[in-house]
């Protein structure tokens, strides 16, 4: 999973045309405003297919301590294939997407999720500070790299 | 090169601190606002500096295309490391930046580039279209390939 982290001011998204791998969605969802939010744009890759659980708690772990770090209010998915050349199935992605979301809110906290395989107009304003655009490479750790990490 | 085109409404863009890589930059580049634009998010790649002059012309080739494909009356090059996981140098990939500007000026488009090295607080309106986001890696084509591909 490759993942583009942004602190943004606010981000609002319309959706436009369906592409052929566009999710169902309720009215609500076709589109949003949010102020003062970390807008995680996600490319979910076919390795994350191997280990879902795995890599959701990785990911979660990290979008939780950079929202902590910039101060922002809300958490936004944002499905962003472009940040990868080899992704997950369009299934598997929804799938990744939707549970992320879950488990980010069952820590109590304010996210939303940007609908997959729709076109999109979107805005942003990015607020500029040195943590205000982070990537990540997220990979399920293994217990060996875990405990290097501890003992360092 | 790792490039990312969306076709905007607008860009603004405004210098803040700088990273140990910042460009020397004149007053007049510390912040820009373009209107109708196809903005380029660009990494150039460690592999980019092998051959400099045959990435830059797959480049522009590969944007004046989607330039015309989409009717943007701007191109804005923006600098944009979280691409790639495999940049090139700071060095290198200033001139690279610098030379695609200028070759795609001596085409006789309305270019501009936004600042390496800096951090930036930035706007972006994505109009949504189907083309409104595209993104490519440029490689440059061998003989062979190119042959081939005139036969087929
Ligand atoms: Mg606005």
């Amino acid at each position: 999973m490759r993942i583009l982290l942004i602190h943004a001011d606010y981000l609002k998204y319309h959706v436009r045309d369906k592409t052929k791998f566009a999710e169902k969605i309720e009215e609500e969802m076709k589109k949003g405003s949010f102020d003062e939010s970390l807008v995680v744009f996600t490319a979910v890759e076919k390795e994350d297919e191997k280990n879902p659980d795995g890599i959701i708690d990785e990911a979660v772990q990290e979008i939780k301590k950079i929202k902590k770090k910039v101060g922002a209010e809300n958490i936004v998915i944002y499905p962003y294939a472009h940040l990868s050349s080899s992704l997950a199935s369009p299934d598997a992605a929804v799938d990744i997407l939707k549970s992320l979301e879950s488990k980010l809110k069952s820590e109590g906290l304010k996210v939303s999720r940007v609908p997959f395989g729709w076109y999109k107009s979107f805005e942003i304003s990015c607020k500029g500070h040195p943590l205000s655009e982070l990537s990540r490479n997220i990979k399920v750790k293994t217990k060996k790299i875990k405990e290097e990490s501890i003992e360092s």
